[in-house]
């Protein structure tokens, strides 16, 4: 029997740029022929959905905007070419809520690249809503032992972390340092680095944080990069080698790190860049990268492959991401809060509240 | 029967940093046990001969020393350990005189990672001198139809943007952009490119570059970079799409081109640097990159097996390399015009005079 | 304007199993929401057809069926989901004629691996009648400077072999051994590896096809294996160093073949199976191919992206493919033809006649 | 200060093809300029020790031979070419003992396909002695906490399987299915293909050794062939998806596993084998292995990186190889237990009994 659908339901709403978020009524939508209408159980909140709020992107966004973009829900509708999913189902909706599915870099598998997406909380409604559209052929598909709640901050974080991982070309028994280890981003990046075999350094700063890397989430060593004299040195020398581990994810917000990555890096590695400070730049000698062969490239979200690959490494329970449960209705102190930097750990907003 | 070899032999000397060369007679060495002795008949000569004269690279010189790393002749002498060569084979001698076959890089095939490398004409003598020390296992294997004073100048600059296309990941149908394609190494690329099916957007400036560019080297496209009003623009413009070249291969002398790459390279693209400006950096925005995932990556020189390729390209009659022969006594006089930037095409001694 | 479309066309319809096939007046159909209305203005002809037909494979076909799956016109409708596609645009309609692009193969772009496939002119109608639907997503884009006619072969047989080539893994500059190196697909397969660098060592039998592959298609040796002593030694004779060809493609129709390449092939080399004998086995001895490290795959058409690339090939004047016009209405007698084993080349349909 | 070398030892010698093997006092030899002399602590017993003794191999042998290719032990001397090790250092002699390091495979670090190989025991005397000669850019390093008899099956096995798995490109969270997974070789795979994060079904018969499998060696799901009414089916269904293991790894001894495997591979999968059953032939149908685009290949040792690496995920505590210890002494007994098939482990030799 199919879920009764209301016509109504509640919303977070931005009706200008800056804000403020309204929590509202709105209608529910109809899903289209390709799409399916996930009622949506819990939703995490990413920074970007603060830089939609503000606009401070050069990328404009939607008005009246619906935001968020991990959403975590079941399927209550489905269009007549929504294929391999079916009402009942569990499911995310991401960041990428579409793509044209026709485009060279579609047909690459390489959808996040699609010159003409479908963002989720940014240029279509998101999942600040109980009901929320999604083009049925990208939504994640969740098993139903996986915890909506928790699952909600893998959907974003989680997927472009591990697709970072993959980029890095890193391989079982290899070694890679991870930049900003103790933040959201980072520390779940060094949970799908051991999950993957692979061995890492974490670079951070402070002894909490220093203990939560080496203790809880699978790093070898950890330099800290505010009291370090020679990090160039001191991340080399936690390879047993000393020539520096073969690859780094960067998932800092400054840009200092992006620098440094090229000096300490070995020779043939390969830096990735995933944190997108404002306005930073990629920035390496010209002589050392060619002498030493070094990589330096980009990795954005991940494809729906890379999706489904980083949901199964959570649903197998090797993942843990911390996060605190407040209602819809409260999105603006979360909002508050990181204006102000003054978020640890992940928000998850409960739907019904 | 064993060839008859002297124990004296022309060579030029540099015996302190600055020069001036000095063309003598010095000793002829004999080779140890896994090395091979070479009569050198041709070498070229590279501008990094020039610095080795004028040890303005931060790698130390052997003193005195014998330059010249693009060296073909016949081998005349072997040591016990040496496999796969025979007294009367032809062979090259290369800038990676020899590596140490045992390091990590060396096992993965990449010896020019070697550690312990030792380079000709800078660590150890060259070949600007009648009989050359070679390591048995890095010498150039030359088929005896190719003619000894042509294939020189491809023992370096031949391998070097032979590698360069391979690591660009450009594959056959695929476009790239080389940047300095009038230039020595610019003009080897293009025709490599060719060769290898890859299609060939020519960045240079000035009438007679694009006319060679495009009538002799194989161009499709030529891009002046004096004359465009939008470099990048003008670039993408130049494929179908519009979307920009799958991959860069930079030759140029200076820092600016290294920017510009980032910026017009297609999505998921590869800008591949190979030319060393002195004190220049890579650069380019996080933003872009990570949003484009775009990848940018030295290349330095080639493997044992690089090499072997770019010969047999060049033995089956695709690739030209015009060169202009002098008699090694006049090796000051090259190095003078080099100095002066003085020097269209390469210049090829005859160790004869 | 959008184009006037007629209610009805002429078609060429299956009644059941074994034929005959009818050439009758039928409806046209309108497209779905993701679909497009192609105004087939040529059709090839391929033994695929004749399988459908006879129904001698063990998948099931539509009844009743329009058979056809290298058809090539013009856009004249399209539903409201058809992104990437205009009116008046120029397409094919190629054997995979639509995918789910939703499971973990189109996903990965593998869509001919998608479990539910539509089959242009097997499981759906196909190009044998002169409207035919396709996914839009599925289209081959044809440049407007393309001849239909000619390309229509390239849509099944040229994407075959380019995928083959590819999946070889034959760099520029390697040898790949075609076997059945002068029938339809041998002929394409020599063509596209000369446009990719890669350089063919045929395999057939008789004077004419030897001169054929020699001086038109692009292959520098050529065995006759009808009159080789030893088909072994002589392939890898044809390769400089005597170690056999890199890869191998297997074109042919008969099961004998399959079973020499893994004997000529290189060490680490790849054999390549795309033609499909009834009811034959891949080969070969485990030791041999333990100790050589070989690789046996199978290829089988290719996907979008490959289907573009061989198309571009095509378009830039690389590739002929040989082909003889007769009109729709005629279909019956190139059946009998197959059926004898009767044809030289490809036949296409002209859908006017 | 150097060790003290004695001018006799004792070693296992084998006279003539079929045995006896004959335990004696024979001379140390001197290592050559590229090669160290190891004082070998332990040696593990290998099949392949078998075949060289009774000489069933097509390939010839060394006679008289001193046969072994698992040694662990200590450099007691080197050249004057042997780099990258040290007097002191901890070693093992592998099967290859060396290999020419010029030609094409080992230029491009395929050592094992190099066609003038050195190998241990079998061409060469081997490490059933107490002091053996090995090519010194050959040799496997150990770290020095790592216990030598231990170590020792490793150096064959171990190395062996984990290149198995690299070459079956299974990456960390996907699956490989393991025939003859309770066997030597099946027991360190699954620990390998955990350690490198990939999941694991065992293929073998018995509770005692499906027991050992999901209790001890990392499995998460165990078929057995000999009571599996549809071995296929059961394999498949061991995946969440049902579509089959991404890789295959043969370790088995008989030929049907070979067989089977390319039926339940999953689509794109990879079937390596590793086993060498004797005059065994791999077997697939072509229709299913086109539609299906399956690989399958061979996979021999490994080359000096994989060792390397193999070695490295041991001494991290990752993998356990069960053995047993007897003196050099008692070499012909433990080929008396091969022979009849009545080995359960593996033997190590104390070269000091």
């Amino acid at each position: 029997m199919a879920p009764e659908i209301p016509t109504e339901q509640w919303a977070q709403v931005i009706e200008k740029t800056g804000g403020p978020v309204e929590y509202k009524k709105i209608p529910v939508q109809k899903p289209g022929p390709d799409e399916v209408l996930v009622n949506i159980k819990y939703s995490g909140v990413c920074h970007t959905d603060l830089h939609a709020l503000q606009g401070d992107w050069p990328l404009p966004i939607k008005l009246p905007l619906v935001g968020g973009h991990e959403g975590a829900g079941i399927v209550v509708a489905k269009g007549d070419l929504a294929t391999g999913v079916e009402i009942g189902d569990h499911a995310g909706v991401k960041w990428l809520n579409g793509s044209c599915l026709a485009c060279e870099f579609c047909q690459k598998s390489d959808e996040p690249l699609c010159p003409k997406p479908l963002l989720s909380g940014y240029t279509v409604d998101g999942t600040f809503q109980q009901y929320c559209i999604a083009k049925a052929a990208h939504i994640a598909h969740l098993p139903k032992e996986v915890p909506l709640d928790a699952v909600a901050p893998v959907l974003c974080a989680g997927i472009t972390v591990y697709k970072g991982l993959k980029e890095s070309g890193a391989k079982p028994g290899q070694w890679v340092a991870i930049v900003g280890a103790g933040g959201g981003l980072g520390s779940l990046a060094q949970q799908y680095a051991r999950a993957m075999g692979i061995r890492v350094i974490a670079i951070d700063s402070g002894d909490e944080k220093k203990k939560m890397c080496l203790e809880q989430q699978g790093a070898e060593h950890f330099v800290d990069f505010a009291t370090s004299k020679d990090l160039v040195k001191d991340v080399q020398a936690a390879t047993p080698d000393g020539l520096g581990p073969h690859a780094v994810l960067l998932v800092a917000v400054n840009e200092k790190p992006f620098q440094q990555a090229a000096e300490y890096i070995r020779p043939r590695g390969t830096v990735v860049c995933i944190g997108m400070p404002a306005g930073a730049f990629l920035k390496a000698p010209v002589f050392e990268s060619v002498v030493k062969m070094i990589t330096i490239k980009g990795s954005y979200v991940g494809n729906r492959q890379d999706s489904a690959e980083a949901i199964d490494f959570y649903a197998r329970g090797l993942i843990k991401a911390p996060f605190k449960i407040v209602g819809l209705s409260e999105l603006q102190m979360v909002y508050d809060k990181m204006k102000k930097g003054d978020i640890a750990g992940r928000y998850v907003l409960d739907m019904s509240k």
